[in-house]
């Protein structure tokens, strides 16, 4: 069959549905590379005002997701189990979680991306482990899953093919805030997972892309529902990123927090929030209960050493050192440190996230274009986070550097950050909703 | 000054406002190939959706209008003065009225276009002059207009060029029917015609692009306003097109009806549209104190013949032979005729535009594409219009066709264009609206 692409443009602009086999036309025939830039971006920003419905949108991903491969895992015994952020600042969640959840009997085939722009990336972290291979081939992943359980990898060229070929459109054509593309962007990559149930982390404020609980909850929501129309659980989190998560901000200096919340001796709210997630994972892969049974579970994997344990053996089979489990300072350290300290007496009201991310970001720990480099070894330590008591002369954060012009990109976005008030502020909760 | 591109789409697509030197940046760089196609259309659908404001569209116009050459037409002393419709179907009032403005004193620089859909073209009709020339070099261009004071042309390549990529680039995304784009896109090429005045007929109804008189009106309003912004006094008349204009569809067959109402001889209606533009038209051009002296004037050109001389001078002027305005057995013809008769009596109560039209791009009077030809000798005339009483096997139409084929492919369309009802429908006006 075949359809005139501006004719399904206007049905789209003039607020109409279009049907499935119109909607797979357009991606079809775009991966061909038989529909011109020019036609999709129209298309897509037609969409931004118009949204898709709910079944366009399950069709839409559905064609994704079968523009390139799917993986077959069920080789792997263990229910397979993922998790997905939508990305923030000091978000390295998903490095302590996966080793303690398929410590408690959960596969995890993840595939994480870089950083880009104020938020950090998962693959940019496990590259400061010395020797460790994100690229992996099909057979070596699959083989991996079935024998460790887990995989921390790349996205792979060959699965969900449209998908990046629509990204890159979508960044260059203004085309990127749509609920519906950035939904079935995600959820296209993960039902390629072949996985059992997914756990998505909608990070909500500054340092996130959803600024508000509302719009964070539409995505959530949506997302829910195509893991629903493909027969896929899907529990989805609102978690607060209007500071940063955690203490550590930086590819190496997260991978420092990631190993000592494997330890239990991680920061209160990254620790938390692991736990949290891990959780739902465990309800979903149906190896725990209820939540209680399930943080059990995950505590004793602390505990006895079962999560670093895991880790430690993914790390060998992806060619990297383990022992920077053990000694932390094998990984890259930047040369020199500068502390950023209170200029008044007071409560910390604010520790803007996206003024963290952004002065990171400027001191070189992320990327402004996706053909940069990274500096693994630079990164900031927060101090002091919202609602903590602060004196004059009290340490903010620690930046490390490796030269003077970092460190001088860096300061002016880093230091405002913070507001010092003379009242604490009102607590605020770290986890703001739920969607299932 | 450099600017995002992607960053002016967000603009536009959240609602904002862009400054004139983004809107003539983005002009130019297109024009250039500095901008590519797919940022172009995403941008045009935003626009769809969002609008441009006053100040945008005048700063969007300008820039189109300054993308090419403006014509210099100063060395004609006469006030010059154009007319526009938005076409239709029998839509042939350019031809009959610019001889008559012209010999009442008025200067016409008139560029027109090819018909493409169902809706007819000027230069298709001239063209039906045998030898008649309407690719014009800009010198001759000047000199006739300075000497006869009309000239009937192409639209000149050197003339708007960023109208013409934008224009091929919405037609193929989609993002053509959007009031400041019909409406910028119109106004950069009049009014890079140097004119003192110009009249637009907006067509409403079945056989125009708009389809009632709200948005005809936002139509009529947005290039009066461009005219303003741009010193250029414009007034707009919206038309109906709900039936066809005159009695006559198809290029020959539009040419003879021309040249009756040149004659005095015309239709009612295509006559009286005739002379109610060319009153605006004098008006605007100075050469008549009210619109009854004004018709005074184009009744004398009438009957005195000075309309039919200046088009026998312009025919001569650009080649063709001007004997066709005594003869019109010598324009094309075709070589069978058939009659579609009235299956029932009562009152003719639609005849409908739409119809019609397509039935004549069947008979190979217009063109579903581009690149298509067409037979200038085929046709329809129409004997019964709107509220006209019919007997059973009176005529409703002739139409004139070359081919089996081409007579096949017409009459299933063409047909059921009339309804017959029992009662006489209410008149109708022809002129639905006026905006100055």
């Amino acid at each position: 069959m075949s359809y005139s692409m501006p004719e399904l443009i206007g049905t789209k602009r003039d607020g109409g549905v279009l049907a499935a086999e119109e909607l797979e036309w357009i991606i079809t025939e775009y991966t061909a590379d038989r529909i011109p830039d020019y036609q999709l971006s129209a298309f897509l920003m037609a969409i931004i005002f118009r949204g898709l419905n709910g079944d366009e949108l399950s069709a839409w991903t559905d064609a994704m997701l079968h523009s390139g491969d799917v993986l077959d895992l069920s080789a792997t015994s263990m229910p397979k189990v993922d998790k997905h952020s939508t990305g923030g600042v000091g978000d390295k969640i998903s490095i302590p979680l996966a080793p303690l959840v398929t410590a408690c009997g959960v596969a995890i085939p993840m595939m994480s991306g870089r950083g880009l722009g104020h938020t950090g990336g998962t693959l940019d972290k496990l590259e400061t482990i010395p020797g460790f291979e994100t690229r992996l081939d099909p057979e070596v992943f699959t083989r991996q899953l079935d024998e460790l359980g887990l995989v921390l990898a790349g996205q792979s060229e060959t699965l969900v093919p449209a998908d990046r070929r629509i990204y890159a459109l979508r960044d260059a054509s203004g085309t990127v805030p749509a609920i519906p593309l950035i939904a079935s962007s995600i959820m296209s990559k993960k039902l390629a997972e072949d996985l059992d149930g997914l756990v998505l982390d909608v990070k909500i404020g500054s340092g996130a892309f959803m600024k508000d609980v509302a719009s964070g909850t539409q995505l959530a929501e949506t997302m829910v529902g195509i893991g629903r129309s493909h027969d896929t659980p899907v529990v989805g989190f609102l978690t607060d990123m209007d500071q940063p998560l955690g203490t550590e901000v930086g590819n190496a200096n997260e991978m420092v927090e990631s190993i000592a919340i494997l330890r239990g001796e991680g920061p209160p709210d990254s620790t938390e929030l692991t736990l949290r997630l891990g959780e739902e994972m465990l309800l979903l892969g149906g190896v725990a209960a209820d939540r209680a049974e399930a943080r059990a579970q995950l505590q004793a994997a602390v505990v006895s050493g079962s999560g670093l344990e895991v880790f430690a053996k993914v790390i060998e089979a992806q060619g990297g050192d383990p022992s920077v489990l053990e000694d932390p300072s094998l990984l890259p350290s930047a040369a020199s440190a500068h502390t950023v300290v209170a200029d008044r007496a007071g409560f910390v009201e604010r520790c803007d996230a996206l003024a963290v991310g952004r002065s990171a970001v400027r001191l070189g720990a992320g990327r402004q274009a996706k053909e940069d480099d990274v500096d693994p070894g630079v990164g900031i330590t927060i101090h002091a986070k919202v609602g903590d008591a602060v004196t004059v002369g009290d340490a903010l954060a620690t930046v490390r550097y490796n030269s003077e012009p970092q460190l001088r990109a860096c300061l002016p976005v880093l230091e405002p950050a913070w507001v010092i008030a003379d009242e604490a502020p009102p607590s605020r909760p770290l986890i703001l909703g739920e969607v299932k």
